[in-house]
């Protein structure tokens, strides 16, 4: 089932279950809550997409593709380091947008790249779950871009502009709640052009290793995301470029870049 | 003004103004955008203090007093490392706790530690602020007590655990509208006694050029709070043990350390 979070001119925005045909059917409520269908529909190309779900708390796990790891620190010089252990980190709700918003490139960035994520949206509190209990609280899954500033990224103290300016995040289109990670392909277009291909599943440490370990300390709550990294690496981005983020069965979240 | 997030037995959580005398006027709305009183009133010793906001994006300067720094560098042994610009970094929302609420100390956390800070809450939107205009999307001031576990704030690759483990970011206990930052200084009791004393404003980079540096790339929105960092260094706290952070003119926040 495909739940999409969406405005139409006439109402405020709401859920709706999204069909094969396009078509909408509203819901009053929150999916992972209660809801029932108010009786309105609507069709895809007539609404707003917006923004799936705003997390309470924003997770991601940042380097989680051993590939993509070696192709970073070799880009800034460095040793690889593997991550030894499933540390979740953070990202910051300001920078959230939808599909087929604008990613402002601000005036000083340089080096943009995108970075292609399945993102997983909690349903149910979850604390102390085993791995095999671990994908109980989850409700669904979407898509993720983790736009980076690679100069800010290695020479600021955190990530809060390389990664969290405003508009760094798009997130969407909406969110799927069948999703065969196993068989599922990641590919990033830049203009109708493939640069990035992996396997979703190539994890360094999967979903249900993450959400384990984080829930012996923190307690998951519905609507909160994990981010659950990338492969490979991207090409500089460029005002003007339009950047897809496909993953088998969850969608295309579009982007398009613009200078500030 | 002070104010409060409370709960009484009969009704939901709400703002409400407190007076010298301890009395509450509940009201109704949210206190930087609109409210009004409801007439009702309470003492403070009949009602459950909440935490005061739940931020939309929580951010933390961490490192931001030099003795800080020296002593942590030392504890690490690491050379110390002075920030040279000001980045901000995050904390997480599922670890806030309010005033009086218990600070549960994870079963394999060894190295547990206060760190007493100001907190700046955002009340109006700010985007691309002077220095000098930078106040002027300040809503109020509070206090927060940034508890870490240092060994895995030494071990891990993110702060995830060891800064933001569920209950470790007490908040409160109120928000103050008029604060004098110049004059202020931080407390720091544990079980009654004096253990950190400093000057509040004493900060290598300052509330205005956080404020200034973040808008450049960052949207600050209602409610979003700046936990500006902490001097000087802890003991290490147990079980049983109570912590009091106070600062002139924003009060005492309170919590108390419980064993999972």
């Amino acid at each position: 089932m495909k739940w999409l979070y969406f405005s139409a001119s006439d109402a405020a925005a709401s859920y709706g279950v999204l069909a094969e045909d396009d078509h909408i059917q509203e819901v009053q409520g929150i999916p992972w809550e209660t809801w029932q269908f108010t009786g309105r529909t609507y069709h895809l190309s007539d609404v707003k997409i917006e923004v799936p779900v705003v997390p309470r708390t924003f997770y991601a796990a940042g380097l989680n593709y051993v590939k993509h790891i070696h192709e970073y620190a070799e880009k800034i010089g460095v040793t690889p380091a593997i991550p030894t252990q499933a540390d979740i980190g953070y990202r910051a709700v300001n920078a959230l947008v939808a599909h087929d918003e604008a990613v402002i490139i601000p005036a000083d960035a340089q080096q943009v790249e995108y970075e292609g994520e399945v993102v997983v949206v909690i349903g149910k509190k979850g604390k102390n779950l085993t791995e095999n209990e671990a994908l109980s609280c989850v409700f669904g899954y979407t898509i993720g871009n983790d736009i980076s500033e690679r100069l800010w990224q290695a020479s600021d103290r955190t990530f809060w502009r390389a990664k969290n300016a405003d508009t760094f995040k798009p997130m969407g289109p909406w969110i799927e709640t069948e999703f065969d990670l196993e068989a599922a392909q990641t590919t990033v277009r830049v203009n109708g052009k493939v640069c990035t291909h992996f396997r979703t599943s190539e994890m360094l440490f999967g979903i249900r290793t993450f959400i384990s370990r984080m829930s012996q300390y923190i307690a998951l709550h519905p609507g909160d995301v994990i981010w659950m990294g990338t492969d490979g690496k991207s090409p500089r981005l460029h005002a003007g470029d339009v950047v897809e983020v496909e993953i088998t069965g969850l969608g295309v979240l579009r982007n398009h870049l613009v200078a500030q």
